[in-house]
């Protein structure tokens, strides 16, 4: 059945106008004054943003991690990214050495099949570059729809890889149309640094953060830079912490190194301090990169600010505080690195960006949506409001005030890493492809509804003339 | 009457798709699918954008200018604006020290009133800060909606202003929510090279570019970039040039500093040896700031790529070569400052940017409209296409291929400084609140049509709600 | 009589080595391993350092300013000097507008001749630049040995120059082979800063800080630095107070710009809250550029260390708490600008950069007098221990333990701004060309023993080949 | 036999000036004005500088490398060295994992005990970190008295060592008072493009240089500063070529860390050009890092002007065009990397630098001696001229104009690099410990009395009372 959104605020990351919005089979197919509701159903948005759908670049959901398992799956994990605002997220597949790309594809498949109420695609983790990787890759790209590789400069000894793994990742993505995404952090630096700490008794969930030091973030992002920028490739480096990344990032984009940053909400409003909570509370921070001193904060909002940094992921990777963070008690490096974000992050950068004045309107839609849709191959499918679009769209109301709470969550986890900070701002209903997972704030969504989204190449655009290859 | 665009391809600062534009009473009402044409005219742009129309910060339109007067004035000067795809102007207004602000906007408005062909507004310039300019400055911006103002850093004895009337400037227009303009070069250290190399005999053109090295014009932006942050206000620097300018704009917004760039379509693609040109032909390329060494066009196509510097100025400020040009036969010095680019700005950005991919379509709708509409309160009455806005629209014919020349361009003046340049793409036609001015290529406005816009305050935005201050 | 200091650990900008130094003429004649004694005084000096003696670049005795006069003069304020280990001071001769700078200089010679203690030369000040100027100059460099001029760019209506007068004084200087020097804050927006303060009722001491911000002294710093490069001249910024400065010359320097230095003991230890002390306490620690955050001084300390700054003044500019600042009482604009440093400065470097392993010892030799020597023409007869140098030589006893107080400085003020200070290391004996000015911590010297000396252009060095014309 | 040397002029790295000097047991006892000739040999220095011994800081004597050896031994190459001014030399000494490190160090005593003929010390090659490594680094220290050790950062599967054998052994250097060395090139990517090239059939000298981009060797430098700064320890970058390093360790510096950086003749006066010579002399210019585009060598001679280089090292590590270059025919990998600049190293800098107004004389003496001799150990009984300091002299006529060729050096190695250079300046006679080693221009040194030289900690200095760590 048609839908008619009445009387909302429309917002894209360059626009804000008031109108109504018609969608037929999925689809935004009209936008007016006035529109007519007739044969439709009518939904009154007045006094309400309408967002495209948020989209959450950066999701680990039920993944083996430091033996055990991230707490949510596509289940849980795509139900709070819907009363989030969130419409699509983009899951990280990893892949094991020696073993063909496409079983570590079918297993990711396999978890996401039948959960996801909101659509989904996958990066693919590059562990190592050989000619069985390479041969796979066109297949990768072409038939599965996974246009970005994501590289890991740290986690020595699991997920890391060589320098040179990194640097023939970057040309092969230049070849083939993909993006290369950087966990960057000096893997062998903090791995002997941490040693060294448990060899002298710091095993504390502080020592996560002082073992992992900004230093080395900030050396492992100039070093991706330096690599694409060598090899001509595009790179996007995942969850930018502190001043030190930023910078190098900064840096590379006046150098015309063709680089894009993401920040995660965690590291605009937490700090190292958190870490030090006591009766080990302190875990509930811990993830990679580590929270960083507070000042970092401004630097990070205003790399938002002026472009610098360009996305905000969630980094979603949950574990319970008991029974999966205490894993590392005694022992702060067997603590499950991750934390809970895929449900807050669209709100937090509303109310603490927006609604703070250190982002526009616009920049907010950009960041949490339009920007990420146009790296990843989303676009013009996804991360806009406009006629022929996917009708992902929340209904927000900018005036609500809430508390973040595990208690009214919608997460399994046990905390809320943002527990007891005040918001204003909510969605009330959210669409995908027209139909409403959430409504009214209450889950009508269905298991297995969201979709995996083949996504196009990097820098593909379809609208895009034959010489515009850019999209961004 | 109604007007339906059919199958154009819309194209605002984010989005890019396909879709019939509704207009009623100049202002677009509906966008979609397949609109019916009852009741409506039926324009077909098949295979064309539309881009909302090109909005020019930077004009000096029959102005008083080196002992002559520009040659176009609101009439030739708004009607080659128009062929070229800009369906709005802001002039600048120039005061003379102890006469009322009102006086020399009276005059401005006595000269456009009865000729602009599309709509236009002003800034105003700032030559000192006083009682009675303090007093002024709440009517010029409340009743004449002119919210930004010029101050000059050169020419000295003429127009320049001194470091406290710039500084002063920033914090009335912090206060009252003014945006300020800066012509950044250092005028002492101009005057005194210029008077040395006349002194020494070296009278060409070349000697225009030589007396006014980047090196001042580096200088004078980083002055008023720690001037605006000391004041904690707003900047607008107009007519970037070079790589010492742009960087020092970078590093302002680095450090959280509220300010912008503009640079224009002669910085982007001449270069100073031009000024060589022989039988004084290089007086055609006299402007201030100068053409630089051809090596500054990347670093500043790559700010405009990274959003360092956000949007494009004419600086259209034409003279004839000859009877206006030939006054400094003999003495650099008298050439008329300027050139005649108001009806190529947006074309040359469009081939020479989005064809040869150095940005993407949707940055330069920012870049030539939108960016310019929010920064000096257009928005969102005019700046982008979506539903409500004035139909200022351009459709685009990207396919064109054509070579830009005196002979066929509509500007008054006897030389184009693009002469030969070859361009893809054309406007076809513009419309000016729904009213045709340029149609298949002809002129088919009216004198006076254009509307004097009154603009918002810096930062406003109508839909913003209360805390929301940031347009941008 | 000839000398032999026995025993002494010699120490040059670049060298310490303990030897025998003998003494002839006012000259060293010889270094060696046990020298004879006979026919000769013996001096011993087992455990002490010998230092060349201090050199201080920047005084103001018997100045005229702000409606009174600096309390030392050159008798006072040499023998506190002298104390303190320098033997030779550096003063500025102010000039005045419309008056021969013959006459100036005069003046300051008849403060000067039958007062010093110790030898002396003179900075003079360049207010202006017109032609009677230009005629004057060649004669001030050949036939008074000044070589180098000053240029305020702050105390607007006062001592400030304009840009070309900075400008034009930098290409004479070029010409002639002088030194610019430039006291570097933006005097317009001080001059408003001031005035809008004291309109609110912001009388105090701190105002004297926070009318004058860092931003201010960094964008003179950097303007002053442009005109260098333009110019191809050289400069030498006089007070470097913060990181802002700090940073725009070593941002010259690594532009190849021939740019200098200097800081002052003040601005390594004391900070803005100094201004706060109460009962007018704050008025003690009023001079320009003004005390800033302590984090500044790790900055400064770090550019020592890197040579990014090179040299330190005093800025010697004292005034008696009572009866002088006391005339800013209710006016912080009122309170004469400066501060007694003239005694402290070489044994506050030893104490706080040596002894605390901020900078080597050869460092702090060069700091305090060798590269001050060779920047302003006195070296190879001032500014090191070596044969054929005068003996200007200071004996150091690198263990006492003291504290510095004005109960017990030579200075003729009534406060120390140090006072409480400890410090380890004093001189003990002092020899200004041979002669006793100071005896195991005795003054011994004669009223006007002090010669004035005529100093080298700049970048002459009498042992140069042909076309080694750099000293530095 | 006492010697005196006359009217020579003295250079340290602070002062010049005319002086005579006695020479007693090796050692500088004496200096002074008309110093006695009686009971003495003495020696006329009469328009000649007397500078002190070169110390050069990089040497690879008799090295297996490539698949063959490096033609200079310690007899050829020290003899060439003396004849260049060179008095002292710091070879490396190779080490093989899993063995211990006193074997290599005795193998390297082998190579050099009879053959040298000036003073000669041992910097060693760090190839992993462990138990072993570490128990044995105390006495490498203490008895063998080498207290630098270097870490490779390239040459991939042969000489490189990964990035915690790097950080740890900065660590241990840190703890131990030893100074750690890198060869900063990124191994992992040249070896992944050395492939490429090959593959493709790229097999020329000049992809010697292409495949070892200067963006590499920037981002291992700043990849060690980053390693440096977080361990709180000392770092000296060996063979700096190109901007992209320079600047990294400018920023360091700025930023507190203590590293210091090496550059050689051959990168501030050849460039990549010379790679393309035809007939396959473009292997006479093959080494790593390799010769950069042109417009670097001006960054280099201003960081060594302003100090953000410090030394200069020859990186000697000969190998004859004929039957040894040629291995790398058809393969420019197998080409053996490296070239002679031991015997050139002082005179060009002199000729290139001091002459050319690039550096001062002084700057000279620090570059080439003084400043070596303090960071390694050396100093005070070396690197300077001062009294109790070993008689290491130069004798350097600056006048001399001579022509740089194979035909007459000293290397026994059958091209020179510098062939046809025309340069200003030689040594005349060269001192070592107060023996001529050149006499007149000719050899007159004995094989084996060079000695080996035990250095100092880092930071030591036996003039330096308690607290004063810092020799620098």
């Amino acid at each position: 059945m048609k839908k008619v959104i009445k009387n909302g605020t429309i917002v894209t990351a360059a626009d804000t106008y008031t109108a109504d919005v018609l969608i037929e089979n999925g689809i935004i197919s009209l936008i007016g004054e006035n529109l007519s509701t007739q044969g439709a159903e009518a939904i009154d948005a007045e006094g309400c943003y309408l967002f495209p759908g948020g989209i959450d670049p950066h999701t680990h959901l039920e993944m083996p991690f430091g033996g055990t398992v991230t707490k949510d799956d596509f289940e849980t994990g795509t139900i709070a990214a819907a009363f989030g605002g969130t419409t699509t997220i983009i899951d990280f597949c990893l892949t094991n050495k020696g073993e063909p790309l496409k079983d570590a594809i079918k297993t990711w498949h396999a978890k996401s099949n039948d959960k996801a109420v909101i659509d989904y695609g996958f990066h693919l983790m590059i562990g190592e570059v050989n000619d069985a990787v390479l041969n796979e890759l066109p297949s990768v790209i072409d038939d599965e729809g996974i246009t970005s590789f994501k590289v890991f400069m740290a986690y020595k000894n699991v997920l890391q890889a060589d320098d040179e793994t990194l640097f023939r990742t970057l040309i092969a993505a230049k070849e083939l149309g993909a993006l290369v995404m950087v966990h960057a952090e000096n893997g062998d630096v903090i791995d002997y640094l941490t040693k060294k700490a448990l060899e002298q008794g710091n095993t504390d969930p502080i020592y996560h953060a002082l073992t992992r030091p900004p230093e080395m973030e900030g050396e492992a992002t100039g070093r991706a830079a330096a690599f694409t920028g060598l090899a001509n490739s595009q790179l996007y480096v995942v969850h930018v912490s502190c001043a030190e990344a930023a910078r190098k990032i900064a840096e590379a984009r006046d150098n015309g190194i063709d680089i894009w940053g993401e920040t995660c909400p965690q590291y605009l409003l937490l700090d190292q301090s958190y870490l030090e909570k006591p009766n080990f509370e302190g875990a509930k921070y811990v993830w990679s990169p580590p929270l960083r001193e507070k000042w970092n904060q401004d630097v990070l909002w205003n790399a938002l600010k002026t472009g610098q940094l360009q996305t905000l992921g969630s980094d979603q990777c949950s574990f319970d505080f008991n029974g999966q963070k205490d894993l590392g008690k005694g022992n702060f490096s067997k603590i499950p690195n991750g934390g809970p974000f895929i449900e807050d992050r669209v709100s937090v950068l509303f109310s603490e960006g927006v609604k703070k004045g250190r982002i526009s309107l616009n920049q907010f839609v950009d960041i949490t949506s339009t920007r990420v849709a146009k790296l990843f191959g989303l676009y013009p499918k996804k991360g806009t409001i406009a006629v022929g679009v996917d009708a992902d769209i929340v209904i927000f109301d900018p005036t609500v005030e809430r508390t973040i709470s595990a208690e009214t969550h919608h997460m399994s986890v046990d905390y809320n890493a943002f527990e007891g900070l005040k918001v204003t701002g909510e969605p009330v209903s959210v669409l995908s492809r027209g139909e409403f997972v959430i409504r009214d704030k209450k889950f009508v969504g269905k298991l297995g509804a969201g979709r995996y989204v083949k996504r196009a190449k990097y820098g593909a655009n379809k609208h895009a003339k034959e010489s515009e290859t850019l999209t961004f």
